[in-house]
């Protein structure tokens, strides 16, 4: 699993059965007999709290999970988590990421990579009432998403008077419900201790999302604030922050058993258990596989493109592993789709709800007519996602570029509080660095590759399939062959000067008239293509509050209609804080032509994967500790070796990277960082039989802290003798 | 496992246990008993016949295995034994490899690579009284090494009047026993079928030595000859042969099934059973961790030097993938070795025998001294191979050429019965098409960077360790730096034109005198190390003659030893015809992180491996019959799909590829081609419980033929309906 960017799942969510799920921690005591049954010894209400122990020790690094784990604010997370951090540290001559790091001494510790970022979530609170007032609750259409955003803002706005708080809105079941999220932003993050990559990222993608597993990812931060314990950017004089609260990592005899209660707490990304019928068939069936088609076809040319051109590919390597992901991702969903029966079971299930609402004529009135206008309304918005497919891929870099900065440029002449949100003055920071940076991930002829290869796809469509402002901008017209497209970009893209980066970077203070005098060729584009898509926008709004509308009352009926049943809904997945409970165990089914799946992985299955290179290239120091069997007192009594990776029953997906995995009495037993390809599709369709999350087992951490990597500094700190 | 190239496995051998073994056919009667049990429903006593059903219709490629499958001499084997047949017929327009090759008539059918051969064994002859004569037996050293040689050569020479027959005298059990082999060689071979290689090589270099695997290695070549019947070389005149026993492919219903009697019949290359504890000992901590370590540096430098020279990576690759197999493999072996106590167990079977011996006046008599001198004689000769381990990587290529060029110079002036074996008459094609081609896996640059690496290591020796000879080509002396040694490489680099191949195969027929008035370098540091050479030969061979007689005696010893607790003795693996027999079975011990393996793979393991690039990448024909469920009649009733490979208990190795696996009736049901990295230790080793060969199915092969390749014109030649 690599790190997901989490974005608000806005509009998706809901329903679930009783031995899954993601819960809010404010819903544990839904579930307190199913957790007290799995074996949890704290009482269940303790977990609601979230500025006591343990959840007061989870945080979240925004994109993945991670703990504090000393009083001095150090924080365990993935090493994938930290990966960009030891990156940007290394040079040739002093390479950490294949090395590793320890810093012996605070004084030693790194600067982690910019924009690293530790949230410690101090209040949620349930402000539905505030974002849907009565006033908006009458409203439908694009005015209902600008009044819900604009109570967002204000929500926002009011929270983040406290300096150095980050603030969120995030919605649940679908916009039925919403909560806000008050973290302190602790800006200056440093680089503690990483294992060398031939640990913590042993066996590469080949490995990914794969078991038997045999991958150290862990990774050490700390987190520091200002001498008055305020969050504040980087500087020498700031001191470690003190968390109210710490997890203790469990003795090696408390450590995980096959069998044993486990749960983890953290920030899983997005799910989409909650959706209609109609959505699983055009995801599967339409959606995943042009995805899959396009990122192949993405792929394929970057690799062409850049065969003969080191210092390109070196540009395009970050976009190859995050397309290699996803591609791998959703070409296991795809699979595991093809042999399973969701679509039946999905419809069958929405089938039952419809005849529960209508067997009762006041559950008729309240819901059947919502439940079909979400129906036709998000067929129609699914249908629009098909016509602009190709259209997503088919826009040169910088004109996209051109377009946001012209956006930007328009919203800025409005009062903060009005512009659009993305577009405020708190995210102007963002702004400035991914403009600055766009140039370092470009190169002129893969871009153009890319687009034309797409461009050419989009220009086969229907003429009534085209956008015509988009057609006029660039000088394309439908029926062009290869060749005239090609000239068409040659010429867009020979007529900007947006690829240099300080004549892109002075855009961001122009103003509209600015733009609309110049001649750069994408900026004339951005400008010629204002009008249409902020029509398109405003067109897109007024379907989406619909939907906003319709699908809240959608998600109201199938939580009754789940709680007259007896069980408890948690929503789907949405970047904020939750829990999931369930067992270490291997699994019945193995890969193909395996009988099955242990829970435990070890050393063993390092020394027979080992290669000398590349992914699998486990250090010299740590094969004579595995070969002298070094093992300390982090041995299994039942493996009669360290436990590596484990696998468990967990409801995970990204995001969730990092997170703690905790035992019954809520002592650290691992990091869970990873899931099975087979059972990744659970962020569709939860199977109990297949789906497993893979964790880093503690004692194979400590294992190679200690007789490895001689960490005693950090295990001392942590307490660990 | 890939192509072994079988060199006559002299001087090594010995005894064995009656659930594992090779068995030469004439030995069957001796494991009669077992064959039953284990549910062969031939007599045994068939099986001893070489030009009856079924032996007469198995036959060697050299160093792989094969069979005929149709009266039209229709050849199957595996995908990796007809490889580069396929690649030498393949053009960037007509990519054969990636698509794969079929010939609907016979006049589409391809001429084989240059030097292909099918070789039908027609007679085997104990010949040990004419090699062992009185008068040989009374020598010793490097006499009876000679007149063992003499006595071959006219062994061979006398069979080789037959035209068209190429003879063997092979040496089993260390040198006890000698038997004469007489092949007809057919040679105007042609390729009549692969699949793509998304098939035939599915999985790659990643899969390889691996379970689960999803191999279709499979590939059809047809044998032809003159139209008088006899062996001819290419002429598009000639005829299909006409074998006069042909292999049935079983029907669906009679094909591989958990827990059935499986053989295989075909050439397996060499194998250490009968070895010392010194040897293994010498072997295991000595030997194989120096290839390894001298394998990991030559493919990083040859990695190094062709980063930036795609034509030079080109003419390492066969270098690269065959040191890789290698590298593989040892490293496999060395992993099992520490993981068990074969060493003691070797070492406690030895002591057993010893004790066994010397418990009895007579036995001692026969063979205590003999045990002594093979025990000495053997170390000394480990000994000498350590010294000279890393000049054998120091030579540059083209003073191994001259080297053997001058040789062969001198050889030329003796009778052909005199030269050495190896430097006949008979010899001088291959000599030929060796000389010219060897500028194609050349390139000086990393040719050099490879000499020096090893050359600096070697010049670290110690001075009595040093060859004084090699020194004084060279220019070199102990105590010379990196810097030094590569002035005086490209001195000698500089001095020749060896690397042009007319120059160079010009010396094929030049006499002594003529090197010797050379002023190439390479030339006159062959001429200046001959005479050293020789007598080093002369050293090795006198060892050699010594340790043939004692060897020879202790496994004489060893095999009453066995006899006398009822135990039959199979010889070492040594190219030649053997049998094994087992049953096809899953494992209890999975890799690390699985419980167990299954007996069979199906094709929801290729679906699942395939990422659509590189290795993993399955036709798009083959997926669409997958996913459409087209099995026809090859589904297997309990899997309820088409079996792709499975795992049996056979005893195989190197040399094995393509051999065919028949069930009870001697019916085909599928083709071995690898054993699982764990139990490759097997060489040396036999483990019961762990050691896996991996065939690829007789039903995925006809499925995949009939359902996607649409061989119809083959299956029907083969008796399939």
């Amino acid at each position: 699993m690599k790190k997901t960017l989490l974005s608000l799942a806005i509009l998706t969510s809901f329903a679930a059965q009783a031995d899954e799920g993601m819960w809010m921690p404010q819903q544990l005591p839904q579930v307190a007999k199913q957790l007290k049954a799995a074996g949890l010894k704290l009482d269940p209400a303790t977990l609601t709290k979230l500025t006591e122990f343990p959840m007061g020790a989870i945080v979240s690094l925004g994109g993945c999970s991670a703990s504090f784990v000393s009083p001095q604010g150090l924080v365990v997370t993935n090493h994938h988590c930290v990966y960009n951090s030891i990156a940007v540290n290394s040079t040739p001559e002093r390479d950490l990421l294949a090395n590793g790091f320890l810093a012996k001494t605070l004084g030693e510790e790194l600067p982690a990579a910019p924009g690293s970022r530790v949230y410690v979530t101090e209040e949620v609170a349930n402000v539905t009432d505030q974002i849907i007032t009565p006033e908006v609750a009458k409203l439908s259409g694009k005015a209902r998403i600008d009044a819900i955003e604009k109570n967002q803002k204000k929500l926002v706005s009011e929270c983040e008077k406290d300096a150095g708080y980050r603030c969120t809105v995030a919605s649940y079941y679908g916009g039925l419900e919403f909560y806000r999220l008050k973290q302190l932003e602790i800006r200056d993050v440093r680089l503690v201790h990483a294992p060398p990559a031939g640990v913590g990222k042993f066996g590469g993608d080949t490995d990914n999302w794969m078991w038997p597993r045999h991958t150290g990812d862990y990774g050490f931060y700390r987190a520091y604030v200002s001498k008055d314990g305020k969050a504040a950017e980087f500087s020498k004089d700031n001191v470690p922050y003190k968390p109210k609260h710490v997890l203790k990592i469990a003795d090696p005899a408390a450590s995980a058993k096959e069998g044993d209660f486990v749960m983890v707490l953290g920030y899983p990304g997005r799910t989409n258990r909650h959706r209609l019928p109609s959505e699983v068939e055009s995801t599967f069936t339409w959606n995943y596989p042009a995805f899959v088609q396009a990122s192949g076809d993405t792929l394929a040319i970057i690799e062409r493109e850049t065969k003969n051109d080191p210092a390109a590919k070196l540009k395009y390597a970050g976009q190859v592993a995050g397309v290699n992901n996803y591609y791998k991702n959703r070409k296991g969903m795809l699979t595991s789709y093809a042999n399973s029966d969701f679509l039946q079971r999905k419809t069958a299930e929405h089938n039952a709800l419809k005849a529960w609402v209508n067997a009762n004529p006041a559950r008729k009135a309240q819901y059947a007519a919502d439940i079909e206008t979400a129906e036709k309304l998000i067929a129609e918005r699914d249908a629009n996602a098909k016509k602009g497919f190709f259209l997503g891929y088919a826009q040169p870099k910088f004109l996209s570029s051109a377009r946001s900065l012209y956006r930007l440029a328009n919203e800025r002449t409005k009062p903060d509080a009005e512009r659009k949100t993305g577009f405020q003055e708190r995210d102007m920071p963002r702004w400035n660095s991914i403009v600055a940076g766009q140039d370092r991930t470009y190169d002129e002829k893969v871009d153009k590759a890319l687009v034309l290869h797409f461009l050419t796809k989009y220009n086969a469509q229907p003429a009534n399939e085209h956008d015509a402002a988009f057609d006029a901008a660039l000088g394309i017209k439908p029926g062009m062959g290869e060749a005239e497209l090609k000239a068409a970009l040659d010429r867009i893209y020979a007529g900007s000067k947006l690829a240099n980066k300080e004549e892109r970077s002075a855009w961001l203070k122009k103003s509209p008239a600015e733009f609309q005098a110049s001649n750069d060729s994408f900026i004339k584009a951005a400008v010629a293509m204002y009008d249409a898509g902020m029509k398109e926008e405003a067109q897109e709004e007024e379907l989406a509050g619909k939907i906003q509308q319709a699908y809240g009352n959608y998600m109201r009926a199938k939580i009754a209609y789940m709680n007259s049943k007896g069980q408890a809904v948690y929503p789907d997945a949405n970047g904020t804080l939750r829990v999931t409970f369930g067992k270490v165990t291997g699994r019945d089914v193995g890969a193909d032509g395996t009988g099955s799946w242990t829970a435990f992985t070890t050393p063993k299955g390092i020394v027979a994967k080992h290669t000398g290179e590349g992914e699998f290239n486990a250090p010299a120091a740590q094969l004579a500790a595995i070969q002298a069997k070094d093992f300390g007192k982090y041995v299994d009594p039942k493996l009669k070796t360290v436990p590596v990776n484990y696998l468990a029953t967990l409801d995970i997906t990204g995001g969730n990277s990092g997170s703690a995995a905790l035992n019954s009495k809520g002592e650290l037993i691992g990091l869970a960082f990873d899931g099975t390809l087979d059972s990744i599709i659970s962020d569709w369709d939860f199977n109990k039989a297949m789906t497993r999350s893979i964790q880093v087992d503690s004692r194979y951490m400590l294992w190679n802290m200690k007789h490895v990597d001689k960490a005693d500094n950090l295990l001392k700190e942590m307490g660990v003798q």
